[in-house]
């Protein structure tokens, strides 16, 4: 569990220029940045990668595959969202986000995005291990959830298909529906195919003869 | 928002025996409650009961109609848990536990227990605003996965009652498919009921009737 390999995001400007004093707020960032990147250290973790939160995001996560993504968004929580959004959609990872921005809205709008845990300052070095404990643990409630949805869903719509293919057949052959049912079967059985794979078949069949 | 009704959940025995050294614990437990109730009314939040984890529990929270539980656990998660599973079995609550239990399998079992967020050592007046926002942005959010899962499987099952409707007016009254469809409808229609409800009466006579 401890060898969790991390990829953590930021929206941190590394290169403070000193001499401008609005840069203040910046250069407190880049050192709750580092401070964040101790604290995963000396708890243990492997830190793969530190990535800034750009158009390429996406395409890096992919290739490292990391177990967990870690985001220091500091006040601009929401700009880093989208980002999250498309690295997320194909393959789903436990996010764990430290932020300063205690708004609603982009609460709401990071759990809509996939974001596991959203943790408002609190970003302590010993706290760090229970919240990606607690990450990993909700992380793993949501998908057995997730899949249940989507297998629900897939049985549905395969049952829907499997319905229409026995109407056709009912319709162009004069079938009882049990005739029906028993011809779809050893149809699939024939090509080694699933009920509603053969039963999409002859629906696409049957759409191209019209 | 900040008007949230709440009930704080606690194990911690109120009544220390101030001459016994091993009561160190149980004082400590005691304060930190105490914190934890001040910060909340300190933060606007109404807390409308605070009450033991006991068998009692599930009937009183029915009875309040909190908008969100906070079970101040301390280091024994673990024994709350059976009491919580029951309070939310049959109207889910947001529910926020802080803990200093810190192992993964109580951290799972809590999760499996619907609670929306599992705060390890994180009592600090400061946060908890923000952690109870996160925790009503969560919860929000799986409710609603939860209702499209609840829909889901309630459409499949409908569909199965349906289709096996269907089969026994086509076998009983020599029908086609469509014939037993539109049969089923119009005895919806004239009953005023749902086609699914229809369908699951004339299985329930067919049942009876052999």
């Amino acid at each position: 569990m401890r060898n969790l390999r991390i990829v953590v995001v930021n929206t941190i400007i590394d290169h403070v220029d000193e001499s401008d004093e609005s840069n203040d707020a910046l250069h407190e960032q880049a050192e709750r940045g580092k401070a964040l990147r101790i604290g995963l250290l000396e708890a243990g973790y492997n830190i793969i990668a530190s990535l800034p939160a750009d158009l390429y995001l996406p395409e890096r996560i992919a290739q490292l595959q990391p177990d967990m993504i870690i985001i220091d968004a500091e006040s601009d929580a929401r700009d880093v969202l989208e980002h999250i959004v498309i690295t997320t959609r194909d393959e789903r990872r436990p996010i764990v986000m430290f932020t300063e921005d205690d708004t609603t809205s982009t609460m709401e709008a990071a759990m809509e995005a996939g974001v596991t845990a959203y943790i408002v300052a609190g970003l302590q070095s010993e706290r760090i291990k229970p919240v990606l404990d607690v990450a990993l643990a909700r992380f793993r409630q949501e998908q057995k959830l997730l899949t249940e949805l989507s297998d629900t869903k897939h049985k549905l719509a395969e049952r829907k298909v499997v319905e229409r293919a026995k109407g056709v057949l009912m319709a162009k052959h004069k079938l009882s529906e049990e005739q029906a049912y028993q011809k779809l079967r050893s149809m699939a059985m024939n090509k080694n195919l699933k009920l509603s794979e053969i039963a999409q078949r002859l629906l696409d069949v049957e759409d191209l003869l019209g």
